[in-house]
């Protein structure tokens, strides 16, 4: 078939991974090609697709360019497609057809997938708890079998799921429709010329779509070639209005983003829950790194991490993890500082670089210098896959989210958050430093994550109100203790980068050694507060700050009283160890909000740059 | 003999060391004694004593209480008498009589040690370069051979001397005279009821000086019961009208100093000095640690150092000679964060804990904790040799400076500093990781350091200029790269303390990776730049905050050329290694003038108290 060459005019955002599915009356193959060839420059490498009808459903997988997808699934005309794309390999987990009926195409985690997998292996599904997939696949169709409806069917489904995603559906005998539905990832619904086309974002459906439904989390939409119709999480039947789309310009593609930060930051519940389902929640070394990386490990007994910036934060963070979880000492380094230090590289010592880019040059010659000294593995950790860093490292460990479009990081950060978490635990189970009760426990709060960032993300209008107080200042402390000191600096970079504030991050220890000359009603204060042991120390060091007359803004899981001088905003969950994930999100979307606020260039902070190539 | 009760009323602010002197027409014992008594309740420990006349020169020592040398002196009536008080042990070295004839008593080191002891070995004297006070004594004894004058052989000996030190003289057979010189080091001579009584410092003086005659480095001074005698550095004699003293109160305990502060910094190489003359340049482990410690630190692999405050940026500073110069991998833990860390320790560590006051809760909580987790040894690195971290440690460095009155630390921070280079170069000795030019290069820079930090002092006309711009400020970075790091750090953090302006510290390097977003024409940066190999990298971290308008304000002993929007003072001096301590007390003197400058509460900086004892 005939290509055109692309028009990127209106889609410059393309995320980690892209869940899209069409409909027509007709062959509805000339619309995705087209569709495809505008999303082929962004560097998806995977994608997935689920076709077909009467005749049987089509699994199609394609590594590589999206346009591949051209040649597999052909010419053989198809009037439904459900696709997903990523930025790394092709989700195949991300797609199953039960019982040669039901096919379901998704994005997201569950968080009851135990119990569901207990239930469908009782009804005699092949159901296993690390497929959400196959467990919704499996939930739908034992639904559909009494129910003799999909949407009725997924309906009753989605209430039983407990989690973060977006679904499609389709049934083979049915080839007229595609069902929706959503839970925390968006589903929007764009018609087209001669039918509808969904996807959880505004940019794949920008290059035809004028208006558009936007499903509430709970509702489920069956679409046809001439109609959507939704029903809600009570089951009834409900009517929403299209709202327009214009202009069909770059900024739309923000959908109701103001700004490309903005909107990394909200992807965040969605691309963590994609990471937990792409790399199971608790990975061993050999499921996360490969035989090769599991072997390599084995005789570990030291960690040192190079990083400069935010990822210097997220190392600093890693450390509490990698010492207290896997029990490795674990130095962490500044790459600009640690690339012309004399320094000594205890024996087997494993040099992690972590860079979003993976292109920082201080990075690589950290990594380098490191090896130089010593280090017996390197293992690069970033978001781009083909990156120096990772040609560099021996082993790779690829946080994909997508690229990231505004200068400063924010996915990309809870996304090394994430991963280094994970080799933590993969090197703890390795080292035999896991108990089956730690596992356990490390398995649930994971599986927690996603709804929990989702539940900081419904904290913005609080966090708006502190910003209109807070664009007020010039200076600001951000403390926090233990594992959430690095996120305080990492949120102090934040409010430095885009909110051009000067904010530092401090352990709450710490103030009295200095830091609390400069308290006063001028100087407020943003805390970490998580309700843990610590967490009284850290109020103590707080009283210090009230006494001098400081502005306290609280986060924490804790129940506090709001008062004269205190502000208190409700963090969604204790989760332990996975805390600073949370009160990350927490700060970036505060900072985010102060530079709102200020009016500032938040994509495009003044004198930051996004690649840094310095010091060759 | 009866004692009456002290007086405090008007002596208040001891330093590590005094050296006094006291020439009467009859005897002078009255006098010293009830001088002594005032000077009893301030912890000095060490004495030495010199005195007697044609029947010879009796030395006396005594460890303990100063009224101990009631005792051991005793009331045989004599009309001079040289003393050094001493915070720690007894100064033994510091007095030293040749052949019988020629008594010394001083504070102080000589650069010219080595070149000295050689010729004066040649002309048939024992001379040991490790002993400044006997190489002088040798010298002027010398002198006095063909010269026959106390005073122009003293004054021929300086000639000869480099260094940084006062001495006082006396000759057996001439009982009626006391000569003092001086390079550096201050001397005062004031009159008292029925003679003349000489400090380095104005405080022991202070009961019954009424005018004083402050000696200029080079002068030296004969005095007898009647007059004082001056000669210049060329030989000619001088005449120096005495100044009033007026009020005699606790200011004028400071001296010419306003505050504290001021006077601690300007204590500095005077007490750099001293501890490189008790301890030696370049000390063995069993001379700084016993036998004992050195055989503890035998089979050490690693370091942990735990610290808090200006304490924990020493610490991050001796990370560099610590791995640099002694080959152990360390690292470097906020007291108040290690203390809940679920961390690892590596076989065959050693715990350093550093507290200028001994008492920081948190850093004694560390050092437990470390000890917990599996340090092997633990030592404690404090300016209070009885504190509870001293006492708590298995071996001890002591780094007495005297007590520090102001809030802020300055003096305890650069003998934190010393006496961790000298550790550093202890176990790099003690592992065989020191060539023999490295050892005398070490040595070499040490014997510089007195004069160095006196070069610095020199610059406060330069650095009141800057600050009676940077007081305009609400914000300022302090940058440096390496060991400066650190000190960047650490001036910040005096900054904030006594300047109340929110100074961050940053590695040059950093800066691209968010902080450049803050910098404007109103965040001026101030730059620690040796002339190093990294020097031009930092160079260009400052061009971009200058082509961000930012104003700089470097330090460096290049002869950088000022310009518009760049302010250049010359440091003294490139010492390598030891730069830090340079640089550190370029900053304290900074946030010191910029603190004046705005008029503060310099010594008790607001909402900061000395010793903290939170979180037990």
């Amino acid at each position: 078939m005939k290509r055109n060459p692309p028009d990127f005019s209106s889609i410059n955002e393309p995320a980690m991974s892209h869940l899209i599915g069409l409909i027509s009356a007709s062959n509805t193959l000339p619309t995705l090609y087209h569709q495809i060839e505008q999303l082929d420059a962004f560097g998806f490498r995977g994608v997935v697709a689920l076709h077909g009808g009467q005749d049987g459903l089509s699994e199609t997988s394609v590594a590589g360019l999206p346009a591949g997808i051209v040649d597999a699934i052909g010419d053989t005309p198809t009037n439904r497609v459900l696709l997903r794309l990523d930025w790394g390999d092709p989700a195949q987990h991300a797609m199953r057809v039960c019982r040669d009926l039901i096919g379901v195409v998704m994005r997201g985690s569950l968080q009851n997938s135990t119990s569901l997998a207990n239930r469908l292996q009782s009804l005699g599904y092949t159901a296993d708890a690390k497929n959400p997939t196959e467990l919704i696949s499996a939930l739908i169709h034992w639904y559909h079998r009494t129910q003799r409806d999909l949407t009725r069917a997924t309906q009753s489904a989605v209430q039983e799921l407990v989690g973060l995603f977006a679904i499609s559906v389709i049934e083979r005998d049915n080839p007229g429709e595609i069902v929706v539905a959503t839970s925390g990832i968006p589903i929007l619904i764009a018609s087209h010329q001669n039918g509808f086309a969904f996807s959880d974002q505004l940019s794949p459906l920008l290059p035809f779509a004028r208006d558009l439904i936007r499903l509430i989390p709970g509702e489920v939409a069956s679409i046809t070639p001439t109609q959507v119709q939704i029903i809600d999480a009570s089951g009834s039947p409900t009517r929403r209005n299209p709202e327009p789309i214009s202009p069909r310009n770059e900024r739309a593609a923000l959908d109701r983003f103001g700004h490309f930060m903005g909107k990394e930051i909200h992807e965040q519940p969605a691309l963590l829950a994609d990471t937990l389902t792409r790399n199971g929640l608790t990975p061993s070394l050999a499921e996360l790194l490969g035989d090769e990386g599991a072997r390599l490990l084995a005789n570990i007994d030291a960690v040192v991490i190079v990083a400069s910036g935010s990822s210097y934060h997220a190392a600093l963070t890693a450390r509490y993890w990698l010492e207290g979880v896997a029990g490795l000492p674990t130095s962490v380094e500044l790459a600009s500082e640690y690339r012309y230090l004399d320094g000594v590289v205890p024996n087997n010592t494993l040099a992690i670089g972590v860079s979003q880019s993976g292109e920082t040059a201080d990075t690589l010659a950290a990594l380098r210098h490191a090896e130089y000294l010593g280090a017996s593995v390197t293992l690069g950790v970033s978001n781009v896959r083909d990156s120096k860093l990772m040609q560099l490292a021996k082993l790779q460990l690829a946080n994909e989210v997508g690229p990231e479009i505004a200068v400063t990081s924010t996915k990309t950060f809870t996304a090394q958050l994430l991963s280094m978490y994970q080799l933590s635990l993969g090197l703890a189970q390795q080292r035999g430093r896991l108990t089956g009760a730690a596992l356990e426990e490390a398995t649930r709060l994971l599986s927690l994550l996603p709804r929990a960032a989702l539940g900081v993300l419904a904290l913005e209008p609080v966090l708006d109100q502190w910003a209109q107080r807070l664009a007020r200042s010039t200076h600001l402390f951000c403390v926090g203790r233990h594992s959430n000191y690095p996120i305080a600096r990492e949120g102090a970079l934040k409010m430095q980068e885009v909110a051009y504030l000067h904010a530092e991050g401090h352990p709450g220890g710490e103030l009295k050694h200095g830091p609390l000359a400069l308290v006063d009603a001028d100087l407020p204060v943003v805390a970490c507060l998580p309700w843990n042991p610590l967490a009284e120390k850290l109020l103590a060091n707080l009283q210090e700050v009230r006494a001098r007359h400081g502005e306290l803004f609280v986060l924490s899981d804790a129940g506090l009283a709001a008062a004269d001088r205190l502000n208190v905003a409700r963090m969604p969950e204790d989760l332990r160890e996975l805390n600073p994930i949370l009160y990350a999100i927490a700060l970036q979307l505060l900072a985010y909000r102060i530079a709102v606020c200020k009016g500032n260039e938040i994509d495009a902070p003044r004198h930051l740059a996004k690649a840094f190539a310095t010091e060759q």
